[in-house]
């Protein structure tokens, strides 16, 4: 398969080097690892065992690029205005897009551009950071959920689905996309933010007790504003169980700086529009307030 | 008038130097300040006119003080375990204890070792703070709101006012201490916390019209809390409109440094118990949620 990787960070340098091992055509969009990438090739360290791509194909800008089958978006969604123009020209004949981005409201920009008939999404639940130049490290979970943003597309997701899973990605598909969203988000909009905005590391957090309340308690206010859109789509709401879930799980992964903390070390912007305001937003519209989501949206905008 | 002020900070030093002006015999429990008040007196700078003490009663343990007709409490509530062994010994006959302390829980300290009779309580609406050792800056507003811990004491709290008013201190009673302290919580909950968990002045969270949003939520959830306590005692409720006058003469204010901001500075322990703890969970048990207070006072816990 021809695929075209755009936002070759943490995310999708991982994901991608996986898919070019297993024997898919893959072309990075890259920036400041075009060098040592071009020099050395991709090094992924990994729990699940290391491996060297001596020869990625490399691109400074999407131009160069040719068209693919499948676009894999991992851009920082504060790049959002810039992800048009990128993806443009590796838009080949029935070219599908998939963007593995955090938050809300990335697929709607894309359906505008492209229409609505190319567009899946994917949650990936995986810890990964970069350290040195040309080289991705993998520090927990990996495995994406798939979705449709208008649903349907079953056997493109099928198909997709296999891909990954040949490339040792564990992947399984969703009827519900928006679900695996807001899922994401219960985890992303507590852990992401208190991380960055307290300098602290997931396990940092949860060593103390009261905070843990509070994370468990914004967790509350995502999946009461999820199930507020969930209802109207008719589907099963998320049970609150399932925050003490993800906490359990946060607890048993490594510690983790996520990436939100990750763009606060190194002076990138956060991510505030699909990870914050457009939940707090659109809760908003369905009557649900979400007061400590809200204060720490507040507190990341001051950074 | 025989006075002791224990706690001479920024709040003490201020008043206490107002009462010894205007004739009072005015004690001070000094710390810091001991050695530049022992030798220079006691300099106030004051947005109504500087003056200075050349000779200032001051002692390094309550122990050593005479008895007297009035404690006036000045001390930061981090240090209310001792606060009933420093009062002791200024007991006189009949004297009356006046904790100008921030937040709630104090006067029931007090009641419990002194008996209920003697404990009057006030809140002062003052911007002061120290910079030199033997000096108090006086930056804006000043005026005290006195009342009875149990109710009653109507013509003891009128000789107090009188005594006060004499002192050029603005001073008034009011019927419901309770509502006057959660009144300045209204206050010091969004503000205090938050300028010192931002490390910001007042003045630079307002100039943030998201931030602006959030400390106006804050004030609504104190607002909440105090009115299901005031309900109980059948007193009137605080109106939300309170809120929006509070913002209203903060902006109005000298850009100011609250004084857990200073704690802040000073690496001093946050005033978390009286102004974020006792708050928050005698409002849970009337039923009323905080959440973005408890948020706060979650983040000021792990500074």
């Amino acid at each position: 398969m021809k695929i075209a990787v755009i936002g070759a960070g943490a995310l999708g340098l991982y994901y991608g080097a996986l898919l070019q091992r297993a024997g898919n055509d893959v072309q990075f969009l890259l920036r400041s690892d075009y060098e040592a990438i071009s020099e050395k090739g991709l090094q992924v360290y990994s729990k699940d065992g290391d491996f060297h791509l001596p020869k990625v194909k490399g691109y400074r800008s999407s131009a160069e690029m040719e068209p693919v089958d499948l676009v894999l978006i991992g851009l920082k969604t504060t790049s959002n205005r810039h992800m048009v123009e990128l993806v443009k020209p590796l838009m080949g004949d029935g070219a599908t897009i998939l963007t593995l981005q955090n938050g809300l409201g990335n697929e709607e920009i894309l359906a505008e551009a492209f229409g609505e008939v190319n567009i899946l999404g994917g949650t990936a639940f995986l810890c990964s950071n970069r350290k040195e130049a040309g080289a991705v490290h993998h520090l927990d979970y990996g495995p994406i959920t798939l979705g449709s943003f208008t649903g349907g597309h079953r056997l493109l997701l099928k198909s997709l689905e296999k891909v990954f899973n040949q490339a040792e990605i564990s992947c399984s598909v969703t009827d519900c996309l928006l679900k695996a969203r807001w899922q994401k988000l219960v985890w992303n909009i507590p852990f992401n933010g208190m991380c960055a905005h307290t300098n602290r590391t997931t396990a940092q957090l949860l060593a103390d007790e009261g905070m843990t309340a509070e994370l468990r308690a914004v967790m509350i206010e995502v999946i009461d504003a999820a199930n507020a859109e969930l209802e109207q789509l008719g589907e099963d709401a998320i049970d609150e169980v399932f925050s003490d879930s993800m906490i359990a799980a946060t607890r048993k992964m490594a510690d983790y700086r996520p990436s939100m903390l990750i763009d606060r070390d190194e002076g990138r912007p956060f991510e505030l529009e699909a990870i914050y305001r457009t939940p707090i937003d659109r809760a908003a519209q369905n009557g649900v307030d979400m007061p400590r989501t809200s204060l720490l949206s507040s507190l990341l905008s001051l950074e």
